[in-house]
C-alpha cells in the first residue's frame, strides 16, 4: 500500500517533506569507468568502439558493419505488423504537427536611437540521439526525439542503439527510419556517446546528443557537456494526478500504475479533495496488481513511492502540486482547465479525465521527454529549442553610434578595460572630425 | 606577433584545425575540493559558509551580515559617480528593451481530430546569480544576468558577490538595484553556489544560477546542476572579425584588442580578404600595445592564441567562420548585412565597421554572456529563455480519444506497457457502452 497522508493531520508537513526529499534512485558511482571509456575511445576510436562493443553488448562488429546498411534497415521494417506502422505513422505526424508550431521566429528591428537589432534562430548542423536497448528500448521516444530535431532543421542525425546479443527492435529502426535519422549505428553504452561527442574514423563527430539512457550513459553525457550539447538527465518517470471524487477510480488507479510500471524507481501521486475517493483508488490498484504483466515493478514502485493526499481544497492542491513540480501532471476535476491555468511548475498537464497520461507517451503530439525529479522548476520539456540556438544582431549607424557610444566609454573606463573604450573612440573621433 | 595563416598555403588545413584545436585554458581539477565544500555547506549551512568565507575571502561575517542591509546597498550606490549611474541606467534601459522582445507566446489550439493542444511559458520562482569579486566583478554583468531574469517574472532574484579582504565595488551595487535584484549576499566561490543550491537557514534555496567564475565556481555550477538549473559554464572570450581591406587597421586592431585585454586565454582572430590589410593590423596591434593599460594580458593573448588568416573570398571566410562558431563576430565588409545573412554558428555579430563588439558588452541591448569555446554550435547566448520553462497542455475529448486513442493502445501493447494501454482502453470501454 502506498502512503496516505492529509494535510489536517498534525505530522502533514514533515511527511510531505519526506516524500519530497525521497531519494528514488541509486546513482551507482560510474563517473571513473566513464572516464576511462571515453579517454579510450577519444584515444582509440573505432577500435576501442568495437571492443567495448564486443565486451558489453557481445556483439562482434568490425567498422563496415557499425552501422545499419540501408538494406538492413528495409529488412527490419519489413518485420512491423501493419498496425503497428500505422500507430507509428500516426504518432509521427501528430508529433511533427504539434512541434512545427514551436518553431521560434526571427526578429530585426530598428530602435529609437537608430539601432539595428534583432536575432536569428539556426538549427544545429549535426545531432546523435541515444537509443537504449533492451526492455527501455522504446520507439515511441526515438519518435519524440528524433522528430523535433527533424523539424528544427538537423541536417544530419544520427541514432546510436546497442544490439546487445545482436537483438534488434524492428519498431526502433521503423520508428527512425519514419522520423528521418540518417544513420543508424548499433553501439550503445558510455562508448556510444563518447563516440558521438568526439567522432572516430566511421562515426562522425556530432554538436548536441539526446535521449534517455542508463547510469553509465548518463555520466557520460555529463562529462561530453560543453564538447557537446546536452539535454536533460532523466530520471525516473513521476505522475501526480490532482482528481475531486468525480471519477472512475479504476481510470485513475490504471493513470497512476502506468507511470509505476515504468520503473520500481517510479512515483505516482494522487491529490485528492476526497479522502474515501483516495481509498477506493488504492483498493482498484491493488486489484489490478492482481493481474498486471509488470505487477512486480508496478507493485514495489507504488508500495515505496506511491502517495494518495487528501486535501481540503483544490487551493491547496495547487500548492502541493507546485512544490513537486510533476514531470507529468493530470487533472480529473470538474473544471480542469481553470485549474490547469493555476499550475506554474509541471512538465505536461494533461487536462480532464478523459487525457489519461498514456495518450501524451504516445500520440497526443506534445513531447513525452520531460523534466524529472523536480526539475520542473527550472527546465522544460524537449522541444525544437533543443535543436536550435539563437544568434543576437546588432548594427549600429553614425548616429547611433554618437548616441550610445560615450556611455559604452564610460562603462568601460569604470571596469577598466581601456581598448574596450578606444574602440568607440576611434569611432566617435572620426565622426567628430 | 599573432599566427599568419594564408587558405592558399599548402599547411593551411593543419595549421587552422591545431587553431580551432588549441587548449587555452588550464583546467585545474578542483572537482574533488569543491565536493567537499558543497557537502560541508549542505551539513552545516550557514556555519560553513562562514568559515569558507573567512578562510577564502578574509572576512568575518555573520549570518546578520551575510546579507548586505537596504542601508549598505544605499551607502554603497550613493558613492556611485553621477556619470557612471547615468551610463548604467542607459545600459540598462537599452537591455531591457531587447530582452522584453524575447518574451515567448503561449498557444492553445484544437486540431482536426478535435484535440486540445497547446503550451504556457511560466517565469522561474527564484533565481540566484553569481558575481565575481575583484578584478573580473563587472557590472556590465550585473545587468546581463539580471535583466532578463527580471524581465521573464522572477519573483526572487539573489546575487552572490564575494568581497575579499572587505573591498566592495559601489558600481556593482549599484547595478543591482537598478537590475531590481531581491537580495545580495557577500559570500563567493564553491560555498556560494551550494549556498544558492541547497539552501541555509539565512539564504533560501533557488532554483536557477547563472553568473560567471573561476574554476572553483564553474565546477560547482557542474556539480548541481539537476538539483538547479544553470547557464552555461563560460570559457574565455574570443573575438572574430571578418574584414575587407577597406577599413582602418586601427579599428580593427582596437575591436581584436577588446577581447584580448580580459584574459590572457582570450582568443582574436582576423579573416581578411587582404594580407597587405591583415599586416597593417598586425602593426596596429603592436603600436597599441605599446602603451594599452592591459598591455602584459592583451599582448599575451595575441601571441599566444591570435590569428590572422587571408583568404581568397568571403565565401572562404564564411566556411572558416562557421568552423570556429565565434562567440563574437564582428563583420567589417563592403555588404556586412548580406554576410550576416551567410552565418550559421555565432553568438552575436556586429554588423559593419560602426559596430565594435565593445558597445555590444554594454549598451548594444543584446546580450554580452555569449556561448564560447565552439559552443555556438549548439547554444545561444543568454536570454529570458533562461528563466522561463515551459508546460504542455493536452485536452482530449471523447472524440479525440475515440480517435487517437486506438493508436496509443498499440504502441503500448509493442512497448509492453500494459497500464499504459488499459488506461485508454478503460475509457474507450465506457465511450463505446
Amino acid at each position: 500500500m502506498p502512503q496516505f497522508l492529509d494535510t489536517r493531520d498534525a505530522d502533514f508537513e514533515p511527511r510531505f517533506r519526506a516524500l519530497l526529499a525521497a531519494k528514488r534512485e541509486d546513482s551507482p558511482d560510474v563517473d571513473a569507468v566513464v572516464a576511462g571509456i571515453i579517454d579510450d575511445v577519444r584515444n582509440r576510436g573505432d577500435a576501442a568502439v568495437l571492443e567495448l562493443t564486443e565486451k558489453f553488448d557481445r556483439v562482434t562488429l568490425t567498422p563496415e558493419t557499425l552501422r545499419f546498411s540501408s538494406d538492413e534497415i528495409a529488412a527490419e521494417c519489413a518485420k512491423v505488423a501493419p498496425e503497428d506502422k500505422a500507430a507509428l505513422d500516426l504518432a509521427a505526424e501528430r508529433i511533427r504537427a504539434y512541434h512545427v508550431r514551436q518553431m521560434p521566429q526571427d526578429a530585426r528591428w530598428t530602435d529609437p536611437d537608430g539601432a539595428e537589432l534583432g536575432w536569428r534562430w539556426t538549427a544545429v548542423s549535426a545531432a546523435g540521439l541515444y537509443v537504449p536497448g533492451g526492455l527501455a528500448s522504446y520507439p515511441s521516444s526515438v519518435l519524440m526525439n528524433a522528430i523535433p530535431a527533424k523539424v528544427a532543421g538537423v541536417e544530419r542525425l544520427a541514432i546510436t542503439v546497442p544490439t546487445p546479443d545482436g537483438a534488434v527492435n524492428p519498431l526502433v529502426l521503423y520508428a527512425a527510419h519514419t522520423a528521418g535519422v540518417d544513420e543508424i549505428y548499433r553501439i550503445g553504452g558510455a562508448q556510444a556517446v563518447a563516440a558521438l561527442a568526439y567522432g572516430t574514423d566511421t562515426i562522425a563527430p556530432v554538436d548536441k546528443i539526446t535521449g534517455p539512457g542508463n547510469a553509465f550513459v548518463a555520466a557520460a553525457k555529463r562529462r561530453v557537456f560543453g564538447k557537446v550539447g546536452i539535454d536533460m538527465i532523466a530520471g525516473p518517470s513521476e505522475i501526480l494526478v490532482i482528481a475531486d471524487g468525480d471519477n472512475d477510480p479504476d481510470w485513475i488507479a490504471l493513470d497512476l500504475m502506468s507511470q509505476a510500471e515504468h520503473d520500481e524507481s517510479a512515483q505516482s501521486i494522487l491529490i485528492t479533495t476526497d479522502a474515501e475517493f483516495g481509498k477506493a483508488v488504492a483498493q482498484a490498484v491493488e486489484k489490478r496488481l492482481e493481474t498486471l504483466e509488470r505487477r512486480a515493478i508496478a507493485g514495489a514502485s507504488w508500495r515505496d513511492f506511491g502517495a494518495i493526499v487528501t486535501v481540503a481544497s483544490l487551493d491547496e492542491a495547487v500548492a502541493l502540486s507546485d512544490r513537486i513540480a510533476p514531470e507529468h501532471l493530470e487533472l480529473c476535476v470538474a473544471d480542469p482547465d481553470a485549474l490547469s491555468d493555476r499550475i506554474r511548475h509541471a512538465g505536461a498537464i494533461f487536462i480532464g479525465q478523459w487525457t489519461p497520461e498514456a495518450i501524451g507517451d504516445y500520440v497526443g503530439g506534445p513531447n513525452h521527454v520531460l523534466p524529472t525529479a523536480r526539475s520542473a522548476r527550472f527546465s522544460s520539456g524537449l522541444s525544437v529549442m533543443d535543436f536550435l540556438k539563437r544568434t543576437t544582431l546588432a548594427k549600429m549607424t553614425p548616429d547611433a553610434l554618437r548616441a550610445i557610444g560615450p556611455a559604452a566609454e564610460r562603462l568601460a573606463a569604470s571596469e577598466s578595460l581601456e581598448a574596450h573604450g578606444l574602440s568607440v573612440t576611434a569611432r566617435l573621433e572620426r565622426l567628430n572630425r
